[in-house]
């Protein structure tokens, strides 16, 4: 029996809303695909940044058990999901079946919470690759790591890219393609500093010396 | 007295979402700023594709009547947007006192029939560039397009650029570039194919037999 392309991507407080939103504007593309926002509970979930944002779920995990693709997303609300025997059981479920299960930012860190990257290679947020292979994981520098069905993407802006290579994967060069000309995905940064290797060091400092100061280290 | 500077980002049913969430990732991050979402009635916009997004607008129009920064996203429903009575006269308003008046996608639409872009240059998606002309702007194929204090972006994606370009002109190369680098925006999309001087030729077609077949001519 047809049925659609099943995609779940999950919601919670604290989420960075561009790791969902950037991949749900590719996939959502891809033929005959059904998105659905799932969460522990139904509802508005607010971002990271002050909450001034929320972004709504409207099914509940045991309403989307089996999702062809499982898309897990980051945040500073990830430390919580990663230990939310809800989610982690939902995944683990849906794993077994899954197409593509796939993760954007820190949402790496609750797949190997889930337990399905021990010793695999995968990536996240720069920042949190020392993280990532506290829980099991084999940290690979890159953008995008495909390995066998679990596809992880660096930080934030990386699900774009992820999702394009997905949309390769599952439906060929020109539909992705054809998605990646609809979003105008033709980038132009302003400074090309968008990794720890290309940045200024002066503005990596920056940025760790805010860290600090916050976690008062 | 000092104040926060206070962003509005336009919310609406059938927004295209990755307009109005990659601006706001990078905006959200600019020191002192607060970003708002509003809406001519609060509550949840289903965005364009089938509707499985929603965003929520926490704030009305009369709510935030004179932001520093105004952002009008672009989407399907962008059409109904631009015949708005009281968005118009809401933008009107903020346009008087706005720092940077700005748009993604085919926001610019609304921008133009609000008036502020007559004889202007200004971009939009590469496929709305006659209408764009059509309602009295000069159309510029550059993917962000800065003229005094209104600053246009191409299509969907575009807006993490000109979010970027905002947040130099607003807070000076070290800031911006630090919000690039925590974004981890180093783009590597599979494909060069994100323009419609890029992609190949059967591509376009594919995506233009689309949009042929769905408008029935």
């Amino acid at each position: 029996m047809w049925r659609p392309l099943e995609i779940a991507i999950l919601l919670f407080d604290g989420i960075t809303a561009l790791d969902a939103v950037g991949p749900y504007e590719v996939l959502a593309m891809l033929p005959e695909a059904h998105v659905r926002f799932v969460a522990t509970e139904r509802g508005a979930k607010r971002t990271a940044r002050n909450g001034s944002l929320a972004l709504v779920a409207d099914h509940t995990l045991a309403e989307i058990p089996r999702p062809d693709v499982v898309l897990v997303p980051g945040g500073p609300g990830e430390a919580a999901v990663r230990r939310n025997p809800d989610v982690l059981a939902w995944l683990r479920r849906a794993h077994e079946t899954s197409r593509w299960t796939t993760s954007v930012c820190t949402g790496s860190l609750t797949l190997a919470a889930a337990g399905f990257l021990d010793g695999v290679d995968a990536t996240t947020h720069w920042s949190s690759m020392d993280e990532l292979a506290a829980l099991g994981a084999n940290p690979v520098p890159e953008r995008v790591v495909v390995r066998g069905k679990v596809i992880t993407a660096a930080g934030v802006s990386a699900g774009i890219d992820m999702a394009l290579r997905l949309a390769q994967l599952e439906a060929g060069d020109d539909i992705a393609m054809a998605i990646q000309l609809v979003l105008e995905y033709d980038p132009q940064p302003p400074f090309d500093a968008g990794s720890p290797a290309k940045a200024p060091a002066h503005v990596m400092e920056m940025i760790q010396d805010r860290r600090r100061r916050r976690s008062g280290t």
